[in-house]
Protein backbone atom coordinates (compact mmCIF):
# COMPACT_ATOMS: atom_id res chain seq x y z
CA UNK A 1 0.00 0.00 0.00
CA UNK A 2 1.22 3.27 -0.94
CA UNK A 3 1.54 5.45 2.21
CA UNK A 4 0.22 9.27 2.43
CA UNK A 5 3.52 9.80 2.99
CA UNK A 6 4.96 8.75 -0.24
CA UNK A 7 2.41 9.91 -2.24
CA UNK A 8 3.04 13.67 -0.45
CA UNK A 9 6.42 13.34 -1.67
CA UNK A 10 5.78 12.57 -5.50
CA UNK A 11 4.03 15.27 -5.60
CA UNK A 12 5.05 18.56 -3.55
CA UNK A 13 6.31 21.32 -5.86
CA UNK A 14 9.03 21.99 -3.62
CA UNK A 15 10.39 18.50 -3.66
CA UNK A 16 10.67 18.70 -7.30
CA UNK A 17 12.15 21.70 -7.25
CA UNK A 18 15.06 20.67 -4.64
CA UNK A 19 15.45 17.30 -7.08
CA UNK A 20 16.45 20.19 -9.91
CA UNK A 21 18.71 21.55 -7.95
CA UNK A 22 20.36 18.78 -6.66
CA UNK A 23 20.43 17.04 -10.18
CA UNK A 24 21.88 20.73 -11.48
CA UNK A 25 24.75 20.74 -8.60
CA UNK A 26 25.88 16.79 -9.71
CA UNK A 27 25.77 18.11 -13.12
CA UNK A 28 28.09 20.58 -12.33
CA UNK A 29 30.69 18.18 -9.97
CA UNK A 30 30.41 15.85 -12.88
CA UNK A 31 31.22 17.55 -15.64
CA UNK A 32 34.40 19.65 -14.77
CA UNK A 33 35.37 20.69 -18.42
CA UNK A 34 32.17 21.88 -19.80
CA UNK A 35 34.17 22.99 -23.09
CA UNK A 36 34.12 19.63 -24.13
CA UNK A 37 30.39 19.97 -24.62
CA UNK A 38 30.77 23.22 -27.12
CA UNK A 39 29.38 21.86 -30.92
CA UNK A 40 28.37 18.83 -29.34
CA UNK A 41 24.77 18.83 -31.26
CA UNK A 42 21.68 18.86 -28.60
CA UNK A 43 19.37 16.50 -29.79
CA UNK A 44 16.30 17.79 -27.01
CA UNK A 45 13.32 18.37 -29.31
CA UNK A 46 12.65 22.27 -27.91
CA UNK A 47 12.48 24.37 -30.97
CA UNK A 48 15.30 25.54 -31.15
CA UNK A 49 14.66 28.20 -33.67
CA UNK A 50 13.06 30.31 -31.15
CA UNK A 51 16.10 30.06 -28.49
CA UNK A 52 18.96 30.53 -30.59
CA UNK A 53 21.45 31.22 -27.54
CA UNK A 54 20.48 28.67 -25.24
CA UNK A 55 20.31 25.28 -26.75
CA UNK A 56 22.45 25.11 -30.60
CA UNK A 57 25.13 22.84 -28.76
CA UNK A 58 24.56 21.09 -25.48
CA UNK A 59 27.32 23.22 -24.14
CA UNK A 60 23.99 25.73 -24.47
CA UNK A 61 22.00 23.06 -22.73
CA UNK A 62 25.00 23.41 -19.54
CA UNK A 63 24.38 26.85 -19.21
CA UNK A 64 20.48 27.03 -19.61
CA UNK A 65 20.21 24.75 -16.93
CA UNK A 66 22.63 26.48 -14.50
CA UNK A 67 20.74 29.83 -15.07
CA UNK A 68 17.29 28.50 -14.24
CA UNK A 69 19.13 26.46 -11.18
CA UNK A 70 20.21 30.46 -9.88
CA UNK A 71 16.95 31.41 -10.35
CA UNK A 72 14.72 28.70 -8.63
CA UNK A 73 17.68 28.96 -5.57
CA UNK A 74 17.66 32.97 -5.65
CA UNK A 75 13.41 32.49 -6.03
CA UNK A 76 13.72 36.00 -7.97
CA UNK A 77 11.47 36.63 -11.26
CA UNK A 78 13.96 37.55 -13.76
CA UNK A 79 13.03 41.23 -14.97
CA UNK A 80 15.95 42.09 -17.20
CA UNK A 81 15.04 38.75 -19.33
CA UNK A 82 17.08 38.27 -22.38
CA UNK A 83 14.48 35.35 -23.08
CA UNK A 84 11.37 38.73 -23.51
CA UNK A 85 11.21 38.05 -26.25
CA UNK A 86 10.58 34.50 -26.27
CA UNK A 87 8.47 35.01 -24.21
CA UNK A 88 6.69 37.26 -25.71
CA UNK A 89 5.71 34.89 -28.95
CA UNK A 90 4.46 32.17 -26.26
CA UNK A 91 2.47 34.74 -24.53
CA UNK A 92 1.00 35.04 -28.05
CA UNK A 93 0.86 31.75 -28.83
CA UNK A 94 -1.50 31.50 -25.60
CA UNK A 95 -3.33 34.33 -26.15
CA UNK A 96 -3.40 35.42 -22.32
CA UNK A 97 -6.72 37.55 -22.33
CA UNK A 98 -8.70 34.96 -21.45
CA UNK A 99 -6.65 33.99 -18.55
CA UNK A 100 -7.71 37.70 -17.17
CA UNK A 101 -11.40 36.65 -16.21
CA UNK A 102 -10.61 33.02 -15.11
CA UNK A 103 -10.93 31.85 -11.67
CA UNK A 104 -8.25 32.66 -9.81
CA UNK A 105 -8.04 29.21 -8.35
CA UNK A 106 -8.11 26.99 -11.61
CA UNK A 107 -4.99 29.85 -12.61
CA UNK A 108 -3.45 29.57 -9.63
CA UNK A 109 -3.57 25.18 -9.98
CA UNK A 110 -2.50 25.83 -13.66
CA UNK A 111 0.87 27.72 -12.77
CA UNK A 112 1.43 25.26 -10.37
CA UNK A 113 1.09 22.53 -11.91
CA UNK A 114 2.66 23.84 -15.34
CA UNK A 115 6.17 24.62 -12.85
CA UNK A 116 5.99 21.43 -11.62
CA UNK A 117 5.67 19.68 -14.99
CA UNK A 118 8.77 21.63 -16.35
CA UNK A 119 10.71 20.83 -13.45
CA UNK A 120 10.03 17.91 -13.65
CA UNK A 121 11.03 17.86 -17.63
CA UNK A 122 14.32 19.78 -16.79
CA UNK A 123 15.89 17.15 -13.69
CA UNK A 124 15.62 14.40 -16.34
CA UNK A 125 17.33 16.97 -19.24
CA UNK A 126 20.04 17.72 -16.60
CA UNK A 127 20.70 13.62 -15.54
CA UNK A 128 20.54 13.23 -19.48
CA UNK A 129 23.30 16.04 -20.41
CA UNK A 130 25.17 14.34 -17.91
CA UNK A 131 25.40 10.91 -18.78
CA UNK A 132 26.35 12.56 -22.16
CA UNK A 133 29.27 14.27 -20.47
CA UNK A 134 30.39 11.21 -19.31
CA UNK A 135 29.98 9.16 -22.49
CA UNK A 136 32.01 11.74 -23.84
CA UNK A 137 34.87 11.46 -21.26
CA UNK A 138 34.86 7.69 -21.81
CA UNK A 139 33.64 7.02 -18.40
CA UNK A 140 31.13 4.28 -18.08
CA UNK A 141 28.02 5.05 -15.12
CA UNK B 1 18.71 54.58 -4.80
CA UNK B 2 16.92 51.55 -4.80
CA UNK B 3 18.90 48.89 -3.21
CA UNK B 4 19.42 45.45 -4.58
CA UNK B 5 18.06 44.00 -1.55
CA UNK B 6 15.14 46.01 -2.17
CA UNK B 7 14.82 44.55 -5.40
CA UNK B 8 15.13 41.47 -4.40
CA UNK B 9 12.15 41.73 -2.14
CA UNK B 10 9.86 42.87 -4.20
CA UNK B 11 10.42 40.08 -7.04
CA UNK B 12 10.51 37.04 -4.95
CA UNK B 13 8.34 34.30 -5.78
CA UNK B 14 8.59 33.00 -2.42
CA UNK B 15 8.09 36.42 -1.12
CA UNK B 16 5.04 36.74 -3.11
CA UNK B 17 3.79 33.50 -1.63
CA UNK B 18 4.56 33.81 2.36
CA UNK B 19 2.84 37.94 1.86
CA UNK B 20 -0.08 35.64 0.78
CA UNK B 21 -0.05 33.20 3.24
CA UNK B 22 0.50 36.19 5.92
CA UNK B 23 -2.52 37.79 4.74
CA UNK B 24 -4.67 34.75 4.79
CA UNK B 25 -3.62 34.45 8.51
CA UNK B 26 -4.91 37.36 9.25
CA UNK B 27 -8.42 37.11 7.74
CA UNK B 28 -8.84 33.96 9.52
CA UNK B 29 -7.90 35.99 13.13
CA UNK B 30 -10.21 38.75 11.74
CA UNK B 31 -13.09 36.99 10.62
CA UNK B 32 -14.27 35.52 13.76
CA UNK B 33 -17.65 34.77 12.37
CA UNK B 34 -17.31 33.69 8.40
CA UNK B 35 -21.34 32.79 7.94
CA UNK B 36 -21.90 36.86 8.43
CA UNK B 37 -20.20 36.29 5.20
CA UNK B 38 -23.09 34.00 3.56
CA UNK B 39 -24.96 35.34 0.78
CA UNK B 40 -23.02 38.53 0.64
CA UNK B 41 -22.42 38.97 -2.97
CA UNK B 42 -18.85 38.87 -4.63
CA UNK B 43 -18.04 41.32 -6.68
CA UNK B 44 -15.03 39.87 -7.92
CA UNK B 45 -14.65 40.12 -12.05
CA UNK B 46 -13.71 36.30 -12.29
CA UNK B 47 -16.03 34.20 -14.26
CA UNK B 48 -18.36 32.98 -11.61
CA UNK B 49 -20.29 30.86 -14.63
CA UNK B 50 -16.97 28.63 -14.60
CA UNK B 51 -16.51 28.33 -10.94
CA UNK B 52 -19.79 28.15 -9.58
CA UNK B 53 -18.82 26.61 -6.10
CA UNK B 54 -16.21 28.83 -5.24
CA UNK B 55 -16.94 32.73 -5.67
CA UNK B 56 -21.08 32.88 -5.65
CA UNK B 57 -20.83 35.09 -2.35
CA UNK B 58 -18.16 36.33 -0.12
CA UNK B 59 -18.18 33.03 2.11
CA UNK B 60 -16.98 31.02 -0.98
CA UNK B 61 -14.17 33.64 -1.92
CA UNK B 62 -13.24 32.96 1.81
CA UNK B 63 -13.48 29.06 1.44
CA UNK B 64 -11.25 29.51 -1.84
CA UNK B 65 -8.67 32.10 -0.63
CA UNK B 66 -8.16 29.29 2.45
CA UNK B 67 -7.68 26.51 0.31
CA UNK B 68 -5.20 28.06 -1.57
CA UNK B 69 -3.14 29.14 1.22
CA UNK B 70 -3.81 25.34 2.36
CA UNK B 71 -2.37 24.30 -1.26
CA UNK B 72 0.93 27.10 -1.23
CA UNK B 73 1.94 25.82 2.71
CA UNK B 74 1.58 22.05 1.69
CA UNK B 75 3.41 22.63 -1.60
CA UNK B 76 1.26 19.82 -3.11
CA UNK B 77 -0.12 19.67 -6.26
CA UNK B 78 -3.77 18.80 -6.23
CA UNK B 79 -4.34 15.34 -7.81
CA UNK B 80 -8.50 14.60 -6.68
CA UNK B 81 -8.90 18.50 -8.07
CA UNK B 82 -12.25 19.46 -7.80
CA UNK B 83 -11.18 22.03 -10.32
CA UNK B 84 -10.65 19.79 -12.76
CA UNK B 85 -13.19 20.87 -15.13
CA UNK B 86 -12.54 24.21 -14.74
CA UNK B 87 -8.57 23.55 -15.48
CA UNK B 88 -9.60 21.53 -18.38
CA UNK B 89 -11.50 24.11 -20.19
CA UNK B 90 -8.65 26.13 -19.71
CA UNK B 91 -6.16 24.08 -21.09
CA UNK B 92 -8.56 24.12 -24.08
CA UNK B 93 -8.71 27.87 -23.84
CA UNK B 94 -4.52 27.90 -23.76
CA UNK B 95 -4.30 25.76 -26.60
CA UNK B 96 -1.15 23.96 -24.57
CA UNK B 97 0.47 21.92 -27.55
CA UNK B 98 2.73 24.40 -28.64
CA UNK B 99 4.40 24.47 -25.10
CA UNK B 100 5.09 21.07 -25.53
CA UNK B 101 7.84 22.14 -28.25
CA UNK B 102 8.67 25.20 -26.51
CA UNK B 103 12.16 26.22 -25.09
CA UNK B 104 11.80 25.09 -22.07
CA UNK B 105 13.47 28.04 -20.29
CA UNK B 106 10.63 30.30 -21.48
CA UNK B 107 7.94 27.88 -20.03
CA UNK B 108 9.59 28.06 -16.57
CA UNK B 109 9.21 31.67 -16.68
CA UNK B 110 5.99 31.60 -17.74
CA UNK B 111 4.89 29.59 -14.72
CA UNK B 112 6.92 31.47 -12.72
CA UNK B 113 5.91 35.25 -13.89
CA UNK B 114 2.33 33.93 -13.86
CA UNK B 115 2.32 32.36 -10.43
CA UNK B 116 3.64 35.26 -9.21
CA UNK B 117 1.09 37.10 -10.56
CA UNK B 118 -1.56 35.55 -9.49
CA UNK B 119 -0.21 35.64 -5.64
CA UNK B 120 -0.05 39.03 -5.59
CA UNK B 121 -3.96 39.33 -6.70
CA UNK B 122 -4.92 36.89 -4.71
CA UNK B 123 -3.11 38.49 -1.61
CA UNK B 124 -5.08 41.90 -2.68
CA UNK B 125 -8.42 40.01 -3.00
CA UNK B 126 -7.59 38.53 0.76
CA UNK B 127 -7.07 41.71 1.87
CA UNK B 128 -10.51 43.30 0.40
CA UNK B 129 -12.40 40.47 2.18
CA UNK B 130 -11.40 41.53 5.24
CA UNK B 131 -12.08 44.79 4.95
CA UNK B 132 -15.56 43.96 3.96
CA UNK B 133 -15.75 41.63 7.04
CA UNK B 134 -15.09 44.90 9.24
CA UNK B 135 -17.54 47.25 7.11
CA UNK B 136 -20.16 44.15 7.42
CA UNK B 137 -19.52 44.05 11.78
CA UNK B 138 -19.24 47.60 11.45
CA UNK B 139 -15.69 48.64 12.62
CA UNK B 140 -13.52 51.21 11.11
CA UNK B 141 -10.28 50.12 9.92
Amino acid sequence: MQSADARFKRNSLFLALRRYTSAVSEMEQTILLPSLLRDMPSDEEWDCEAAEETCKDLHGDYLMLKAIRNIVESGLIPLDDRKAKNNMALNETLTLEPLLDTDPEALFQFHVRGLFSVMSDLTKKTESLTEKYMDIIGVAN
